[in-house]
């Protein structure tokens, strides 16, 4: 026998679940305070869990399970706590596991005394491998031990009379457990139980290991759904795992297949590499326009208290959560994304269609904001350039300026080697625009006068040449056309200006005015220039001055 | 119209890929180069792409897309650096991608000069969205633009008669394209080029943004691959992201729907939530007996590489390559992993069908080492710590001992509050163990004969008892039973051994003896103790004294 061999597929040529489609969420349970603690190279104190329990509540979880109390003092004390204080409101479930054991069967039901709502989680492994590697059993005695689990459970409910108790089994290791045996196991299990469709038992078919691509799970899962006794009875949990990078997709499968109930943890924490990670499982129900029942609506608060209390840390490109996620730095990209932010902008309706290229949902609807959304570096275009002129420092550059500009960031990515940042693109900015001196430069605007009140305006403008100050004076149709021939008159001309715009920067007394200037030498160059100052008039005058001296610096 | 909506399904019935299995690897093209280094913060200059390019060789890629050559100079300059240096293996093509315009697509042949083999990929982006929010074209103007494309590609081939040059086209933003369209387009690029079963074109039908479950686009590509005109005269590829999380997902159910190509990244690399992950994909089928064709045998390198050249790093938890993904804290999972690596040690064949529960493959086979397997915190169990001690330390414990030496590190990691250290558990057992001289201390063994010649012993024995130095001497029939009689003498006495063990540990000049005895106390209580020594029979003595102070300690 080979090392290694495919995974048997299911018997289930018609099969149903690839016609279907998730149209409802089901029942979340959080596994985070068991599967994703356990998994912690440093565990949770009961202090910690305490907050992680508040956030999981805050959330909108209804089923949390707070631990394995009968194989930990801490886990124990942690469950006790929640009682005693009250911290678990009524409308939460807690759930507690417990192997099939009768001294831990018993310290449980000792563990939950006096809560309103629980969950006994009870599980035995029934697998093909571990029946013969771990317990060295046959399939009747696996059973034997789910059901006399499930007698000691049955007899022990009438020792916490204030609790309401909900019954879930797990046959642990279901992934590769043969479909009929778990069946079997579950039946039996029932048969004890005696679960109705008011009182039903809750079924958890963990895919301890996934061995499988994710629609086998789907195959295993319709399978059950359709053979197990009693099925009106049974809520079909699952409880799937990530060893081969698919667990998002084997819980989405499973729900077009017949599960009601997925278990899994934040961000997907858990042994290995990780249990479901239920933010992507219930976002990607959000961006498909379903209500998850569960509130991200500020992911990076979430992600916070995470990261903080389990010490793990979430990756930059983790869906939703990842610092990356919503970031575009390729060119083509930025440019589809800011069409489609400008589309929206104008539209003005944050509720309308979202249909922003790139983007599978608004970073808004989940706490992000659009700050990251595009980043520049040496991939990126002129586009993004103009995005980031916009949306971070209130330029709006016009469009036939955008290549001109693109291109000298893009150049000073590829001398830097890496990401630009926002205040780096803007000093480009001022030093090629803003900040030009040479050869002329504005000092100082003596005065704009209409002598005739025939809208011919007088400019006369203080300015420096090559160091040297001087007073000029021109007449002309607006200040613009006046200073120019201003400067005509000294000899610095062979331009003509071919493109102007204006636009007010910032607000309030902040407000300054930013004119585009475009000039066109006499060999056919166009240059933009750029001024900016609290009078719009002046502002103008440095966007000629600008334009100017870019052009004689070319 | 709400804000989201649900994407809507394929109609397709009697689509048959979840019928079907993986049973052999696609081509493999790696975008590694262009997708993955358009996505970094810090995109990779020429010395590193040079880098990054010979470790995809070496790990057996025969497709590698080299970038963009047309939009970038940096890029331009990597491929006439990979071309004039021939850095590229006879049996590797480069493959450079370029838009559907006509200056790109000649700058694109100028950059690839002299090279052998060359995939020239041609695309642009034709779905929904981008047609009304990125271009507001019409569909028939969206497939001019690719038809235009491909003439022109056409006719620019005659310029590079040096080159074999395979076409690809991609549809852009496929996963969004309604496939009638998708097809049309695909189809009128194939009227171009006259693709042959000899000469194939590869469409590569990318899922840019991942809008949809990945059963979904299964339907996509099995549509694809029945509808597309000449379809034995197309390499079907496709390319995943990760929006959704379920990017390998959607890979792998393609395969099973037609799909004979994929491109993707190392560990997922790509903008946004990333491409798909190529290491995932082909460990995967590696887990079950499919050789990938790609040598990932020592992906601890392969990580160190991609870590150090792209400045991402690998997640603790993803699949294979995560320092987590191997690792039980659980205590159940340790028993469980324990016997399995236990038996496998016993079958001492390296090859024998791999059944260690909860570990999908041999971390070995990927240069892992099995150091990590096990780790111990506050949830891990008396077999997880067993099996540190042994595989460690070479300490093989009875197994009467675990739950004594268990519950010992159990306490330890409570009181820690966090994971012990290897070295940390070595010293609760040098400690609890190796270390006690109270009351009774070994300093010396005087002698230790037969004197009669009928294997009764003498023993005896300098020891300290409360700090008192004294001689004592017994006989037994052997070295242990002598000693225990001349404690006995002295009234050191009210126990009897009832198990025992050496083994040796260590090997070569540095080999100890390690005893394990078990004694029973008068009131029934029983204490393992363990000596250590080089000479074996004192090493017995000293399991007798290490258990007796253990019993005076309780």
């Amino acid at each position: 026998m080979p090392k290694y061999t495919r995974f048997p597929k299911v018997d289930l040529p018609d099969r149903r679940w690839p016609d279907n489609e998730i149209i409802a969420p089901p029942i979340w349970c959080s596994v985070d305070l068991r599967d994703g603690n356990q998994a912690l190279a440093n565990p949770m104190g009961v202090a910690q869990k305490l907050r992680y329990f508040q956030l999981l509540v805050d959330l909108g979880f209804k089923e949390i399970e707070v631990g394995f109390p009968a194989a930990s003092e801490i886990e124990f004390e942690f469950v006790r706590t929640l009682i005693d204080r009250q911290l678990i409101p009524d409308d939460v479930s807690i759930q507690v596991l417990t192997q099939a054991r009768e001294h831990l069967i018993k310290r449980t039901f000792e563990s939950f005394r006096g809560a309103r709502n629980v969950i006994l989680h009870l599980y035995n492994s029934t697998s093909t491998l571990q029946r013969k590697i771990t317990f060295d059993m046959s399939r009747e005695e696996i059973k034997g031990i789910a059901v006399r689990g499930a007698q000691i459970v049955r007899d022990q409910i009438a020792t916490v009379p204030e609790t309401t108790v909900r019954l879930q089994y797990s046959p642990e290791s279901f992934s590769d457990t043969e479909l009929d045996f778990a069946k079997e196991v579950c039946d039996a299990v029932a048969e004890v139980w005696q679960p109705t469709v008011q009182n039903p038992v809750i079924f958890n078919l963990p895919a301890t290991v996934e061995w499988a691509t994710p629609n086998v799970h789907a195959d295993q899962i319709e399978w059950m759904s359709r053979n197990l006794n009693n099925r009106e009875a049974i809520i079909l949990s699952v409880h799937t795992h990530n060893d081969r990078g698919t667990g998002v997709a084997a819980t989405e499968l499973a729900l077009m297949a017949g599960a009601q109930r997925v278990e899994g943890t934040l961000f997907g924490n858990g042994e290995r590499t990780g249990n479901l990670d239920i933010v992507t499982v219930a976002l990607n129900m959000f961006s498909q326009g379903i209500d998850p029942g569960l509130d991200f609506s500020d992911i990076p608060s979430v992600r916070a208290q995470y990261e903080d209390l389990t010490g793990m840390e979430v990756h930059p490109r983790h869906p939703y959560g990842g610092d990356l996620v919503f970031t575009a730095f390729s060119g083509s990209h930025q440019d589809a994304i800011k069409k489609g932010m400008d589309r929206r902008a104008d539209i003005q309706d944050p509720t309308a269609a979202w249909e922003v290229p790139y983007l599978l949902i608004d970073p808004r609807d989940i706490g992000r904001t659009y700050e990251a959304i595009i980043r520049i570096n040496s991939q990126s275009g002129k586009g993004g350039v103009a995005y980031v002129m916009s949306r971070e420092f209130g330029f709006d550059l016009p469009k036939t300026m955008h290549p001109e500009f693109g291109r000298m960031v893009n150049q000073a990515t590829d001398r830097l080697g890496r990401e630009a940042t926002k205040q780096e693109i803007f000093d480009i900015f001022k030093q090629s625009y803003l900040e030009l001196t040479v050869p002329l430069e504005l000092i100082r605007l003596r005065s704009l006068t209409d002598e005739m009140g025939d809208h011919t305006i007088t400019c006369t403008v203080k300015v420096a040449y090559d160091g040297q100050i001087i007073e000029i004076t021109g007449r002309g149709n607006g200040p613009i056309d006046a200073f120019v021939h201003a400067m005509s008159e000294r000899g610095w001309n062979g331009f003509s200006i071919i493109d102007f715009k204006e636009q007010a920067v910032g607000s309030g007394a902040g407000t300054e005015a930013a004119a585009y200037v475009q000039i066109q030498a006499r060999d056919g160059g166009r240059f933009w220039g750029v001024g900016v100052d609290t009078d719009i008039s002046i502002a103008g005058l440095k966007g000629v001055v600008s334009a100017y001296n870019r052009s004689r610096l070319a």
